[in-house]
């Protein structure tokens, strides 16, 4: 039950082709890990989820709710399969099975319940403790490249608080937080799948723990709960762990959209760079 | 490469007996949903996890570190098959999917990664902002029994912060929270696999909030990061939602053992009763 709107790339966003896929039958589907989309050479976590993602909601026609990857190998640039299997085929609900490949080799393997977004209703119970961050303005928020860079900050647009950003001073801060902006370079929409990369798409928030080398912290494991589809406009987003200490550090994303609107939540478990 | 230590069911620990599995090859393993482990007639989501985490970590030798399951029906008590996959087993961590099955029927789905518990590294890098609940000794705590209680209330003992019973009064205490107490009946020890349940054992967060009814809160997804073996005796836990609205809801789950050391973490997506 392959959904075409997914494998329209008639489109001005660079995010959107550089995600689509196409089914080619029995619950395969033919894409890509584009390049530019990576840091040092690895794709992005979250892109690589976005694309996967695009193939298990096409194949139930509905979009993730919540999603979980592991990632097993890093991604390079090339073409990619992704075979997906549908466990559950709900009125309301679908839960899917997942695993992108690219060269045979599997990159990351997923599991996710898929739903079409609800409504806002203000008259249900509704109970919310934790505020979007303050941030200065976009313009004056510092924009942020990942150490080895090539290519991932020239499509993606996050900027960061400038209380968050000792560590780019080689003076972190303390406070193992990152707050700040995401936007695509070609303001294309962030739907789903971008907010899948946006709770990625910043530092880890290890680098701001004095004695945590810059350098790359894996991640074992990202799942991402899409509370509500974002209103037009950049995302803003804060990131932050509890509890970094033997190797081993979570991290947690929320992100708001321009309304205030709380549009998903993440946490990844991920490994302390040893430097 | 079945492990003969998840198939040991000559133990004094009635969940470790309950939660048993045998290998039939072939990835597959025999278990089942034992009677006494429900809530009101459907098999509380923790215990299943651990049935089928067991027959994942025999299939690889190791125990999860995070652990992610997708709810898919209820589960009744009967025989159970659980089909195990390895997508990746490494020097150090192993990517398995599982499914237990009840009456060929789906109950839950399974992903996780799988490693051996790294040894207290205090000389690593070390942040933690988030501190254990402060609670009144254990026999001064509240025992709760979850709605419609047959058997689980016997086996599991839940005992509360007496500020968060104010749901099973009639008087939602206004704050999203839920701290107390868990141990087993028996005296059992809490390993990785009783944290899956400690995660999933007390009554959820939304019955504090006003307007929500005490009924079933059926989780979609619950996501647990074991961090540590526990340390013999009762185990603390706080847990939390930031974001209840529009008929969802988070939980955030801490668990800490009786040193003081965070020992698992969990989070699960689920939805807010309708009474």
């Amino acid at each position: 039950m392959a959904s075409d709107t997914t494998e329209d790339v008639d489109t001005d966003s660079e995010f959107e082709r550089a995600t689509s896929v196409i089914a080619v039958g029995d619950g395969r589907y033919e894409g890509r890990v584009a390049a530019g989309w990576d840091i040092a050479g690895n794709a992005n976590g979250g892109y690589l989820m976005a694309v996967a993602a695009r193939a298990m909601a096409s194949e139930v026609g509905r979009p993730p709710l919540s999603l979980t990857a592991h990632f097993v190998s890093p991604g390079p640039v090339g073409p990619a399969t992704i075979t997906t299997d549908v466990v559950r085929d709900g009125r309301r609900m679908a839960v899917v099975r997942g695993t992108l490949s690219v060269d045979d080799r599997t990159v990351i393997t997923l599991l996710g319940t898929f739903a079409h977004p609800v409504d806002p209703d203000d008259s249900a119970p509704t109970h919310e403790s934790s505020e979007p961050p303050a941030l200065p303005p976009y313009e004056d928020s510092i924009p942020g490249s990942p150490p080895g860079d090539s290519g991932f900050g020239e499509r993606v647009r996050a900027r960061y608080h400038p209380d968050d950003i000792g560590f780019a001073l080689g003076r972190p801060t303390g406070d193992a937080t990152m707050r700040g902006w995401f936007r695509f370079a070609d303001d294309g929409p962030i739907d789903p799948y971008g907010l899948l990369l946006a709770t990625d798409a910043f530092a880890p928030v290890c680098f701001n723990v004095p004695g945590v080398p810059v350098a790359w912290a894996p991640t074992l494991e990202l799942t991402v709960h899409v509370r509500a589809v974002p209103a037009p406009g950049p995302v803003r987003a804060r990131f932050r762990s509890r509890h970094l200490r033997d190797g081993f550090f979570e991290e947690d994303g929320e992100v708001w959209d321009a309304t205030g609107r709380l549009v998903a939540q993440s946490r990844q478990l991920a490994l302390v760079p040893k430097g």
